[in-house]
């Protein structure tokens, strides 16, 4: 836990950096509902963008009623200092140079991939450009990530096809149940394309239709996937990622698949889920024969987890459906901001999925 | 506001009879991330419905993981009769059979049409069967009826056509504006088919269609909206009545067009719009030149209107957003309990939509 | 019927102008299954376009694999005079500059709205620029127009929405079965918005949403549906014209409602759509009690009407389904083309809706 | 090629049985523009089906205008035998008792599972009740089947996963250039579900929604996935195979992963693929770096393949987009009756689909 104000009669100051992006806009709408918010111990702050800046709430965000009255502000470093909390929803590559500039003590929260990889070889492979080194990882439900998040100000938070893949697959993994040669392809929807103009992401051009792209390899979240693998299990990872395109808002649903184990079955299999899960408020393991539906997690901080052994095949089928944008981004973002403020860390994150 | 519980130190129990339906499973919903539910003074009891007693709400409403242990009861009268708040979900019909069974003191809220007309005429035509008169009429923001609620112990939850129409026309039909001769087409999403089989709803005949229904003064909805406009204008509304299927899951968008009274300017309408909704929480009159997008309301209980004149044609638009399953029916459920008990009326309600 | 020709021996060559825009590529997908391109009488020429020359047609059109390995050109007018048929698919006022650079003789189908006007006074209005007059007007279903057609070597393709609006409300008009007091609402498919890069018409902007635009009298399609009106019911229209943008990648559903003149009945009114379509090929008034739906006319050139008589309201329903990007603009420009080289008429165009 | 009539001055009849279904319909719509039934060479005849006989055409599918006039009857086998042709499209296990009532010579094209699988095992395990052999196999892109087809009077048209995921997949085996551990995730649109009613298939429970189901092994286009890549490489071949529904009316996009063959590159992968497909006119193998996509295939009867290699993963990923409803079903279908009539196989199938 942080301390995130000397003066306790006032209230925890937050601020959004890249409010109007699609990670901005959600960050604020759950803010908006945080109980923190409600009794006044937290307060939103200024809400900054790039080339949004001057535009009223009421035009860039009009689902976000409260704050219509706004306006987007210009990044603005020493304005930015004044908060006890900045979330971070900029490209990647911005971050770093902005969190440097701000005081130690702030809790920053980024939702770019600045501060994900621990390994400058990733880094550079993959994005290029000044590495800026690693922050503790927000996917708390990780063996040990809960426990370094909550005693850190700085917070790394996971890409939306990550979080998908790593919570399907991370219990597998450590507990040796399947051969890490793995096949994931992640299904998203729109949304995690972001908001800004495209002929590849427009809607004629996006609806009625199925597309996988960054394939075989290309993908920037190849080497995070990789990375929280090893974490749990060691060397001798193997990823196949296809991330595909489907008609829909928001919502990923990712399956994977990998050879079982020699030995294993799947009641082991079943086990390993339920003891990585039992304590944890979001990630349910979903009861025999129900596999995860994107829908039953919209707009909700909840993955919902399958595991199944294909006896004929050899292998493993393992699924999990999340909201890309709560679970994937902005929902992670406020859990990770509950645990470096101490606040109860499901505290404005619902578990109930807007169906239908 | 209604005395729900003799004795303090109990919670006050809420049933849900239908609660498998679109409403039911909204309820739910709001209900689960009530303050009330979650501080513990109020508690949900009994969930009931008709053919699918006696599934687990881990298979009939995946979204729902709070309750995935509870199991669908049959319909129970003496059941139901021990919990101080009962939401019904049923079709139309089943209401009135149930509700003089119940309690007196109980608190009723009804999201089927049994309560909703006052003209019997209206009901022989539009439904037939029994007519059960009718309860304080759930629209909080229509002049008069927030006290009447309040003052009941039961409520009659609008139609979703019926609210997106009232709250975009009645400003203006009561301060004599607009001719009452009014053309209302309202394009909903698909759950307001409700949840059963059915093969003209099936996803391949929704998806990528539209397609008006009940066209033409055959919509049930039609004498609910003529009721709303003559309770606050006076006899004399014509309405011609188009609802539009679209696919989509949720939201229905109304345009109401109807002849601009003489000597009214856009001013003088916005000004009437400003007043009526000056206080009230949910419903928003937007910025001149934005307007209502049902996305921006999803899974809220906000409603977004708009008003323009059109000079050359001599008419006014009024267009309002909301979500069907929300304000349109499990909200303004949830809004209205709110207000019999005597709690705050937002209370679990968020403004804030689940967008994009 | 224009001689195209004087060599009997060569085919038809056909150029499309802005060949990588949604229009474009209709027509060419229409002009690639036509039984005169599959024979040889037509051939498909130069695809140029403005920002996307240079690129492959595999890269720009996937869906056109039968011209995947040609390659897009700039604008050059002096090979465009080679050809005998110009498809003219331009954003507004860029058709004028380059119709008057062609050769009289050669047939010029233009999609834009540069030559629909016939009144100065709406261009300027609505438009602005340079006023280059009117050329015929391609709904061939309109009296008079289809031999006008045949008799031109140029043709103005008009607005999708001005195509299903006059489709589904002239014959009433002209046989004053209505008082020419018109609320419109249209609702369409995203493609209508055509393929430029738009943060507005993104994927996850519009998917799951409904909303009014270019309301109130703002829409540039207004001019010409009271143009077409007028032209068959004289002076005296009143157009409320309210368009929608729904979630699904083509089709308009036209909503038109307007008081019913004194002693019409619905049999009156069905006879006089029933004799204005009886040997139309492509307008179809629907069997009594079936609704049109955009999935029915799905990539086909077929328009689905339907009239009722709301006798409660006094006024009249018309509704209309089309294609926008087929009969709402390309088909009906091939139509046109069929019509203009003496053609059979319906040659390439299919009735047959791609459903579900 | 057939010899379906003895007067060669009729033409040749076709029924179709399950004509409103999803695969009937789409027969129905390839027949109207296919140019024999133009030329009066082919004619359609009996639409029979079973709880929709006695429906009008115009309100079973309205989207078939031309028929709209006709009636849908009953299952007449007599009358069914005086048809040269006939197309089956019922539910599984109904096609086996027609089939043998019906004239030896006539064509009969089963859309169905029936005569699918040529191991009887195959066939109790996934359906069970009487087994009634193998019909040639309607792929007549694999080798040898385009012969197999022409010279037989019946045809089992695949089911639409094994079309997409044979397409893929068959080139790679047949040459060895893959390990044939494959991984399959096949996204299908709805449609797929077929046109009866039910929950799950709901336009509110699928819009919006991913979804896996009959994982792990439980899908009964297993065995016939198997089946194909066994007859090009082997045996030994095993099948990870996992469909997802998607939020899309048609359409499926295939992944399929595989270990890369020990020393084969992509060059060698893509010249497989290159000479597999080379004449052939529905399967195109897409340019490099170009991902398939449904909606570039929507209602055509193209399949797009792409090949990559995956260095670090060690991997092969093969993907193919197809309409589910066309290449995937009726197209297929009206491909082998083309080719048992001894017609031109392309013809009334077109290769450009309806995008966007």
């Amino acid at each position: 836990m942080v301390q995130v104000s000397a003066d306790s009669q006032t209230s925890t100051r937050i601020a959004v950096v890249g409010a109007t992006g699609y990670a901005g806009g959600e960050i604020l709408r759950l803010l908006l509902d945080h109980p923190g918010v409600k009794s006044g111990e937290l307060s939103i702050g200024s809400l900054m963008a790039g080339s949004s800046a001057g535009t009223p709430v009421s035009d860039a965000m009009p689902h976000l009623i409260a704050l219509a009255d706004r306006t987007i502000e210009a990044l603005d470093l020493e304005k930015l200092a004044e908060h006890d909390v900045v979330f971070l929803g900029l490209p990647h590559g911005h971050s770093a140079e902005i969190a440097k500039q701000l005081p130690e003590g702030m809790v920053i929260i980024d939702c770019a991939a600045d501060f994900r990889l621990r390994q400058q070889s990733d880094w550079d492979t993959f994005y290029g450009g000044d590495y800026a080194g690693a922050w503790p990882y927000g996917i708390p439900e990780m063996p040990g990530h809960r426990e370094q998040i909550a005693q850190s100000a700085r917070v790394a938070v996971p890409g939306c096809f990550p979080t998908g893949a790593t919570l399907a697959l991370w219990p597998a993994v450590q507990a040796g149940l399947i051969e890490p040669k793995v096949s994931v392809v992640s299904i998203t929807g729109v949304s995690g394309g972001g908001k800004k103009a495209s002929v590849g992401l427009l809607g004629a051009e996006t609806m009625g239709s199925l597309k996988a792209y960054n394939t075989a390899g290309k993908h920037r979240h190849n080497p995070e996937i990789v990375q929280n693998l090893t974490e749990v299990g060691g060397e001798g990872v193997q990823l196949s990622f296809t991330p595909v395109l489907a008609p829909l808002p928001r919502g990923i649903l990712t399956t994977a698949t990998a050879p079982l184990a020699a030995g294993v079955d799947e009641a082991t299999l079943r086990a390993a889920y339920e003891q990585a899960y039992a304590d944890e408020a979001f990630v349910h393991l979903l009861a025999p024969g129900v596999q995860p539906q994107t829908q039953a997690v919209l707009g909700s901080n909840a993955c919902h987890v399958q595991v199944e052994v294909d006896q004929r095949a050899g292998t493993v089928l393992l699924t999990s459906a999340i909201d890309n944008l709560c679970k994937g981004t902005a929902g992670a973002a406020v859990q990770c901001m509950n645990l470096c403020l101490g606040i109860e860390e499901t505290a404005g994150l619902s578990i109930a999925g807007v169906a239908p």
